[in-house]
C-alpha cells in the first residue's frame, strides 16, 4: 500500500482541493511528503449522505458478519506491515517498540469488540410476555433491544496515532455497535490516517460491507470537524483531545436542530495519594515508580499523574528527594508536535512564576527539537485550595506535589477536586481507616480508582472505565475504552406485540443465537 | 395528614415567602385553598445542600434497605386515602377512578424499582481478575460497578400528577439508582405535591434514611427551577413537559461549568400507519379504538395519535366516516388547566386558518370551564411534507389525518418525522411485506414501535421504552418509563487492585449478594 495523500469518501479515495499541509517528524523537524490537501463541505455532506444511507444496510448485518469485519480489519492493519510502523514513528516521535505496541493493542482492541458483537449483551435484550388474562387491563407483549444510535464522528487523538485515532477505540466501539463511521484526522499523523483507513476500506471491501460505513476527512484546520460534527447525518461525536476542543465540539452538538451526544475525554490530572504509612515505609519504591509513570512517553498520558498529594514532614521530604534524584537523570524525550512542545513549555514558564509554587526538581535538557524535559512542582495544600489554576492539566511530563498539614486537608484537596480519569492512594494496611474515608470522596470524583498503581497503562477489557466527571470526560456515565464503550452509541427501542415475522431475530422468542436476555425482570440464556 | 401549603427542605415543612398562588378546580374554575407561596432561592440552596449532604450516606446504604424505603414509600401514599384521591381529583379535572388507578400505578413503580434495586442488574458488576503471570505485562485486577450520579432534580408533570410528579417515575427511579431528589412541585397540583412529599419524609423517617434524600420546592414561575437545575450539586435532571420548557432546562444544563445530563420528556404525535390490507379489512374496527384513543384523558398524554398515515381511496373514506361518527358524539372532557385549554384552544385555531388542511370532524362542544372538544384534521402527504408546522404537537384531543397517493408517499412521510415516543402500524398479514419496509424507518424515529394497538397505556416493566430520538426526549438512549430507566441516574467506576475491604460489598469476590455479574465476560450468577 502506497502513502498517496487521499481521503476516503466511502470506498472513493480522493485528494482535498484544499490548502496542502504535510506532517512533520517532530523528532528532527524534517518535513513528511506526501501533502495532504484538505477536504471541502462537499466531501463532508459527501460522507455523511453515504453513511446515512449505509446505516440500516450495516447495522442489519448478522452479528457474525459485523464481528467478523472487526476481525478482519485488524488483520487489514497487520498486513500493512512496516510502512505503517515506520510512518507513525516519523509522524509521532514515539518509538518504534511503542508503535508496535500500539498496533497490537488496536487490533486487539477490534478483536475484543468482535468477541462483544458475538456475545450480544450489550443488546440488553429484554422480553416481557403477554398477559392476555391480567386484570383489571390485560398486559402487551413486550420487547426490548439496543440499536445503534446512527453515523458517528470520530476525531483521531494526537497521543494514540493507532490505538486511538482511525481505527481506535472510539472507531471499534462505533462500529461493534452498527454505527457507520466517519473520522476526522488528526493533521500530526496525516499518512498513519491514510494507511489504517484504506485497511479499514480493504476489510469492508472483503467482508461485503455496505459503501459508506466507514469515511475518512482532512482538514488543517477545524472547519471540517465543527461541519461534521453540525451536520444532521451524525448522531454522535467521539472525541479525545483539549478542554476547549472537547468544549467547541460540545457547543457545536448542543446547537444543533437535533442535539446529539458527545463523548469528549478532555484533561485530568489524575491525583494520586500518598497514605501516611505507605510513604514511611515506600517512600523510595514510590518514588521510583512515580518518575517512571510520570516521564513515560514523555508525560503524554491522559493518564499522567500530574498532582501528588501527600503528608507534609520528612517521609514526603523522602520522597520528594528520591523523586528529585531519579527525575534529574530522566532523558528529555520527543514530544508528538511542536504545538505540544510549545503548549508544555509555556505550562511549565506560568508555574515557574506562580510564586504558591517552588521547583523540586527538573530531568534533563535537550537541544534536539521538540524535547520534553520533565518538571515537578510542589506547594502547600492552602495555596492549591485557593488557586484554582494550580488544577488545570499540564499535558507532557509535569507534576505537582502538594504538602498536607493535616488529614482534614487530604480530604480538602480531594474535595476541591474537578472530575478525574483516575485517583490513586498508595497505601498500607494501617491506613485502612483513611482510605475508608477517602474512597467514597475518590468515587464522587473519578471513573477510576487504584490502589498501589500508577493510572499509566490502561487495560483494555471488560471492566474497564476510561471515563470520569467533567471536565474529565463530557459524559461521565460512560467510558471511552473498554468493552462497555460500545454502550455509548446505543438507544432502546421496544417492540409491542408485533407479529413474528417482523420481531428482530435477538428478540424471536426461540432465541436462536443463545443471548443472554431478561425474562420478566430475570436473566435466561 | 392536612394539607398546610408547605414546602419541605429535608424534614423541615416550612412555607415559602414569595408571591402566593392558589390552586385551581379546572372542572369549576374554584379557587382551591391553601396559599402555596414560593420558596426563595435560599430555599434553593437548603435543599441542594442537605442533598449534596445526604448523598454518600444514602447510596451507600444496604440496597436491602433502599429497596425497603421506596416500599414504604408507596404504602405511606396509600395510609394518605382519600384526602390525596380528592385533592388531585379537584386540582386535575380527572376522574376518580383514574387518580385511584394512577395511586396503584404510582404504587406499582416503586414496587417494581424496590425489586429492581434487589436485583443489583443495574449495577452492571463485572470482574476481570489479575493475571500476574500474563507477559509482557500482568493484568490487574479491574472490577467495575456503576454508582448514582448525585442529586437529582426533578419536575412534576401537569397531566400525571401522581405517577409522573412527586413520587412518579423519574423520583422513584433516581432513588432507586441511589440519588437524593429535589422536586419542583408542578403549580397545578401543589396540594397533591405536598401530601405526597410528606408521604416520602414519612417514609425516609420510618425507614431511618439520612435527611436531604428529598426535598419538595414549589414556585409559581420557573425562577426556582432554573436555579436548582445550575445548582453545581445536582447531577441530573428529569422532567416532563413542553418543548420549551425541556429546551429552556437543557440549555441551563449546557451552560453550567459542570455541564449535566437532562432528561426530558417533551414532545410527540404518535404516528399511526394504517397499512392498506388492515385498513380494506377493519376500517370501522380502527376507527373506533383510534377514536377511544385519541379522546381518553381529553387526548392529555404523551402517546396520544396525534397523526393518522393512510392510503387515499375508499378505504380511507371509509375510516373517515366512522371515526367521524364516533367523535361526534364523544364528549367533551375536563383540561388539567386553564393554560393547557388555551394553548389547545389556540393550536386548533391555527389549523382551521391552514388551508393545507381541512376538518373532518369534532366531538360535542361544553360550555363548563376548560372543556376539550376534540379535533379531527385531515390533509394529503404531500402538504405534510412541505409545511413544518403540520408536525408539531397539539396537546389535547386532536389529530391530523395524512392521505398518501403511494406506497413511496406513506415512506417518505415517515422519513419526515421528527423523533416519537412511539410509532404504530395497523396491519394484517398481507401488510408485512410493507411493514417490513417501513420497520428500519420507524426504528430510527421512536423510542416504542407497536402493532394493532394503540400508544395510549403505557405498561410499566422491563421491556418498555419511554423515550425516542430529539423532539420526543432530549436523550434518546433511555426511557423514563420502565425498570430501565434506573439506568439515567448511573456512572460507571472501576476499581484497580483494591485490597478486599476496601471493595464495594457488590464487587467482593464471594458475591454474597447473589448478583449475576460478568467475569472475564461471561455472565456468571
Amino acid at each position: 500500500m502506497n502513502i498517496s495523500g487521499e481521503m476516503l469518501l466511502g470506498n472513493c479515495a480522493v485528494k482535498g482541493s484544499g490548502s496542502p499541509t504535510y506532517a512533520q517528524n517532530p523528532a528532527t523537524g524534517e518535513k513528511l511528503e506526501p501533502a495532504y490537501l484538505s477536504g471541502t463541505k462537499d466531501d463532508v455532506q459527501t460522507a455523511c449522505e453515504l453513511a446515512d444511507k449505509a446505516f440500516d444496510a450495516y447495522r442489519n448485518i448478522p452479528l457474525e458478519e459485523r464481528a467478523t469485519f472487526l476481525e478482519t480489519v485488524a488483520t487489514e492493519i497487520l498486513v500493512l506491515g512496516d510502512i505503517l510502523v515506520q510512518r507513525a514513528v516519523a509522524e509521532s516521535g514515539l518509538p518504534q517498540a511503542r508503535i508496535e505496541g500500539e498496533r497490537g493493542r488496536t487490533m486487539g482492541q477490534l478483536k475484543l469488540f468482535a468477541s462483544v458483537v458475538r456475545s450480544g449483551n450489550w443488546l440488553d435484550a429484554r422480553i416481557d410476555p403477554a398477559m392476555p388474562d391480567r386484570t383489571p387491563l390485560p398486559r402487551s407483549d413486550l420487547r426490548l433491544r439496543h440499536i445503534p444510535l446512527g453515523p458517528v464522528a470520530v476525531f483521531g487523538a494526537s497521543n494514540f496515532p493507532l490505538a486511538f485515532s482511525v481505527a481506535g477505540g472510539d472507531t471499534a466501539s462505533a462500529l461493534a455497535a452498527g454505527c457507520p463511521v466517519i473520522v476526522k484526522a488528526h493533521p500530526a499523523h496525516p499518512g498513519t490516517s491514510e494507511l489504517v483507513g484504506k485497511a479499514i476500506i480493504s476489510a469492508a471491501d472483503k467482508c461485503h460491507m455496505p459503501e459508506g460505513v466507514f469515511s475518512l476527512i482532512f482538514d488543517s484546520g477545524h472547519d471540517l470537524g465543527a461541519e461534521l460534527v453540525a451536520n444532521p447525518a451524525i448522531k454522535a461525536v467521539g472525541f479525545t483531545g483539549s478542554r476547549a476542543g472537547g468544549l467547541a465540539l460540545m457547543n457545536i452538538a448542543a446547537e444543533r436542530r437535533e442535539p446529539i451526544p458527545v463523548y469528549a475525554e478532555m484533561s485530568s490530572i489524575n491525583p494520586v495519594f500518598l497514605l501516611p504509612n505507605a510513604l514511611r515505609e515506600r517512600a523510595s519504591a514510590l518514588a521510583a515508580s512515580f518518575v517512571a509513570s510520570l516521564t513515560m512517553g514523555a508525560g503524554q498520558f491522559c493518564t499522567n499523574p500530574g498532582l501528588v498529594v501527600g503528608p507534609a514532614g520528612d517521609d514526603l521530604s523522602d520522597f520528594m528527594n528520591n523523586t528529585r534524584a531519579a527525575l534529574s537523570e530522566s532523558q528529555a524525550q520527543t514530544m508528538l508536535t511542536a504545538n505540544i512542545h510549545n503548549s508544555y513549555n509555556n505550562s511549565i514558564g506560568e508555574l515557574l512564576t506562580n510564586r504558591a509554587v517552588s521547583e523540586v526538581a527538573t530531568g534533563l535538557e535537550s537541544t534536539e527539537p521538540n524535547r520534553c524535559q520533565a518538571t515537578l512542582f510542589s506547594t502547600t495544600a492552602a495555596q492549591f485550595l485557593t488557586d484554582d489554576s494550580l488544577g488545570n492539566e499540564v499535558f507532557g511530563a509535569s507534576a505537582l506535589i502538594i504538602q498536607c498539614d493535616s488529614i482534614d486537608e487530604f480530604i480538602k484537596v480531594a474535595e476541591h477536586l474537578e472530575g478525574q480519569l483516575t485517583a490513586t492512594m498508595q497505601l498500607n494496611d494501617d491506613d485502612l481507616d483513611l482510605a475508608t474515608r477517602l474512597l467514597p470522596v475518590l468515587e464522587r470524583k473519578a471513573g477510576r480508582i487504584l490502589c498501589n498503581g500508577y493510572p499509566t497503562g490502561v487495560e483494555v477489557c471488560h471492566a474497564m472505565v476510561h471515563g470520569g466527571p467533567f471536565p474529565a470526560t463530557s459524559d461521565s456515565r460512560t467510558t471511552s475504552v473498554g468493552s462497555a464503550a460500545i454502550l455509548r452509541f446505543l438507544r432502546a427501542v421496544c417492540y409491542q406485540d408485533l407479529p413474528a415475522p417482523l420481531l428482530p431475530v435477538e428478540l424471536q422468542t426461540e432465541n436462536s443465537l443463545g443471548l443472554t436476555r431478561l425474562l420478566d425482570g430475570t436473566y435466561q440464556t
